[in-house]
């Protein structure tokens, strides 16, 4: 029983990692950042994922990693990404290359979140017209991309497309 | 004159990136996602820092990065720290060791984000006092965490903290 070896501040963190081991990530999910120096560099740690180094702009911090709003923008465009290219997937399409590119403009005073975010998405297929894209970008701003729905409401997003037959 | 050896597509390019190079980060901010593989794996790209993989839960994705909603945990709770760190330092306390864990629980219907944020702060000082944190909790919930500002209203976020004498 090596359960009974551990001592109480141990057995805790036993407890939690199984828990998390055992976590389904369509119910739960789980995430930690620790500070790696005595400025703003923190480490992001999830689970089986290479840690990610996450920092602030100088004066404050020395620009050695993401900051939080640079992965506000990956989180909301990544998460528009999958749902495109699931529905796209569903639809029988051929997708060559996909990227979305985004730029947010901070507001000035505090909380100086973003005012407004621009998402282009650029997509190579021999297949994918117009219309499917302006109806699945409709249907995941609307309701199939969790991100998009928990900043609604207190941000901009204008979203734009181009489909490209050529590379 | 090298521009006049480029043609538009790289002039273009080249314009962008210049005036990437140029942004000052407390106005604007850049990043892209690009597919790199034939299912839902991304890089998140931001310049001057080390590609992120990006990847969705089996059967769509291959768990091969982190998911967007773990992304945005990351983000979320490294703004929260910024704020926290920034306070403290101001106030003149030692900050021996600092980590924020964070537990989003998704909702069962789409979009399926986060119904529930518990964000739970431990920090290692011998001088930070329990009533120095709900103030700077409170101020930078409230004021000065933009991410926090982002996703006001639509995620009901819980936050507590430790303060520990000894590791």
């Amino acid at each position: 029983m090596v359960i009974c070896l551990l001592n109480q501040h141990e057995l805790n963190r036993t407890t939690i990692n199984t828990i998390k081991n055992m976590s389904d990530k369509s119910k739960e999910l789980f995430a930690s950042i620790k500070l790696v120096n005595d400025r703003l560099n923190f480490h992001g740690i999830v689970e089986g994922c290479e840690p990610v180094s996450i920092d602030y702009t100088p004066p404050l911090g020395d620009n050695l990693g993401y900051t939080s709003l640079e992965l506000l923008l990956l989180s909301l465009s990544s998460c528009l990404g999958t749902a495109l290219l699931t529905f796209l997937r569903k639809m029988g399409k051929t997708i060559t290359d996909f990227k979305i590119d985004s730029h947010g403009i901070r507001k000035e005073m505090h909380p100086t979140g973003f005012s407004k975010i621009n998402l282009k998405i650029i997509i190579l297929s021999p297949d994918v017209t117009d219309l499917d894209m302006k109806k699945i970008i409709q249907l995941s701003e609307e309701t199939y991309c969790p991100v998009f729905a928990m900043v609604k409401g207190n941000v901009d997003i204008e979203t734009t497309f181009e489909v490209r037959r050529e590379a």
